[in-house]
């Protein structure tokens, strides 16, 4: 994918000022940003840390010069900076977790570097773990940019603010004076997906059969009522409902995915929100995903009477931004004319 | 798997009284009873109803008389009775489920008839659906006949018991003037396994490799404790520590499926406790399943201060005796010498 962003050409905010990636498990995203932040070019592969095009050091040299080599020719003194799991212990080098409570000076003080071949330094994020000692342990790697993106929005959430971000491990993160204080992972997709696939739950749910729409919110809403009746240790039974409703014939088989969808969203919105109920009263909560899934969690999040103060798009961009801008790259930034965005 | 029961022979208990069959999913078990539901000789093989020898109809023929076709022949007019999968709607003839309350005399009122293809009249119990209408329905299958073995040995515990199966899929049942009043089915065995095998939670866990016995201990502790302060909700985020409390070496990745089995058990025990506080106080709890089993759970019912009041081994083939008496097949019984002990 490869999308060039137009603007009034020649003005200073339109040069370079930064090449950003989002290096996930799957995806490698690049963002070429200017001064202000804003994406003059984005592009994105399949070559997660999980699926490089050779293996060892050298695949991540090769999936960098894939997406993004004319822009590191173009710009040879423009900072490169990374976030995600190419930063952990399977990626192209370790940057070890920083401690709660933490934002992006934290993380720009902690940062990891790497060199490519052709001798281009990249900064590259280190993850966060929060460890309250008494409770389990909980760690993001990805999320804490997002979220350095999303406090860069608006002054307001920066002070306080509950980040939920809905996905394969959802997280619910606890931001107060400007950093991250605390977070839980919610492994409610890959929850999802696992007993779908493989137990005995998705047995009667039938491959490429549509619910209806009211069946299908019929049954997401059975799964949030469910949910929010819950008490403390029901969900393993709950979950067997999916297969009781239908075979009792409550809902049709192509719902029976809605109930567990609806279940399993509204155990993590029960305990997302008495996260945020933790925080002080007025406490905005924002949603940050994909849209289709957000609609999902904002008629989870209606059933509990609450809506989110906003829903984000993608903040990755500008969280390695402001990763950026505290590990100081910006002021050095070179700044070219911006043909670039004219770049395949 | 063969084994004869040895007793003093001659006294007029050593005669068959009734063949019993507990027929489940992945195996067939077969149980020579006299007219004491003593158990005279049983058997089992793998041709449970997804095992057959060969398809349709006939495969369930084939399976009964690989099992006991010699029990069959040498006893021409001793009945016949089965429990289990056997009368699902994959089985040899659907038992459709009978309702909440049920004793054995229900399930003998509406039990279900096949005929072999030599002639001979097999008796197949129902399973039991539980459905208050305002929560989500619940089935069991199997688990009501060994519930009737149960209550057959002891007077108290058919009036007031709760009984928890552990499993695959446990059941926690209350039992109330003698019949089941209720139960709710818990996941916990195929989450486990699940979860294991196809989840991100089993990728740090090492094959073949066994955690210490302190280890062991420790990781199942860690999962109880975090089950007994969990808030309604908490679960999914609580199956994310199996990673995280790898990651910071808190345990050693091989004890960290003990973890996991301290949690999901947790919170089985949390919810199924529950069920057992709503009931008349005094109420004795029992277990009944796999030693092994057992014992796991014994020791998180002692973290919640709870010690079941017995705990019982196979009452399945009591049970079928106790479903066959309720059907009125014993008072017939064609007993014949216990020579039938020493058949293969």
């Amino acid at each position: 994918m490869d999308r060039t962003v137009t603007s009034s050409a020649g003005t200073t905010s339109n040069r370079p000022a930064l090449i950003g990636l989002d290096w996930g498990t799957s995806s490698l995203r690049g963002f070429l940003l200017d001064g202000s932040a804003r994406i003059l070019a984005e592009r994105s592969n399949g070559h997660g840390i999980q699926n490089l095009p050779q293996p060892g050091a050298a695949g991540f040299d090769a999936a960098l010069t894939l997406l993004c080599g004319d822009w590191l020719d173009t710009h040879p003194t423009l900072p490169v900076v990374a976030g995600g799991m190419v930063g952990s212990a399977q990626g192209w080098v370790e940057a070890p977790y920083v401690t709660t409570p933490a934002d992006a000076t934290t993380l720009a003080d902690q940062a990891a570097r790497v060199e490519t071949a052709a001798g281009r330094q990249i900064l590259i994020a280190p993850g966060v773990l929060h460890d309250p000692g008494t409770a389990i342990p909980d760690v993001m790697r990805g999320e804490e940019i997002q979220i350095a993106g999303a406090l860069a929005e608006n002054a307001g959430w920066a002070r306080n603010a509950c980040v939920a971000m809905p996905g394969t491990h959802s997280k619910w993160v606890q931001v107060a004076d400007g950093r991250i204080a605390g977070f839980s992972t919610y492994m409610t997709g890959e929850l999802f997906a696992v007993l779908k696939t493989h137990s005995l739950l998705g047995r009667l749910m039938p491959a490429g059969v549509d619910a209806t729409p009211e069946d299908e919110e019929a049954a997401f809403a059975i799964g949030i009522r469910a949910a929010q009746s819950a008490g403390p240790g029901d969900l393993p039974h709950q979950l067997f409902a999916t297969r009781t409703l239908g075979l009792t014939k409550r809902l049709p088989p192509e719902a029976l995915a809605h109930y567990l969808s609806g279940l399993l969203i509204g155990h993590e919105l029960r305990s997302g929100l008495a996260l945020l109920a933790e925080m002080p009263a007025g406490t905005p909560l924002l949603l940050i995903g994909d849209p289709a899934l957000c609609r999902r969690y904002n008629r989870g999040l209606a059933a509990f009477g609450t809506t989110p103060a906003a829903q984000l798009g993608n903040t990755a961009p500008r969280g390695l931004f402001q990763f950026a801008a505290a590990a100081g790259l910006l002021s050095s930034a070179s700044a070219t004319p911006s043909s670039i965005k004219s770049a395949p």
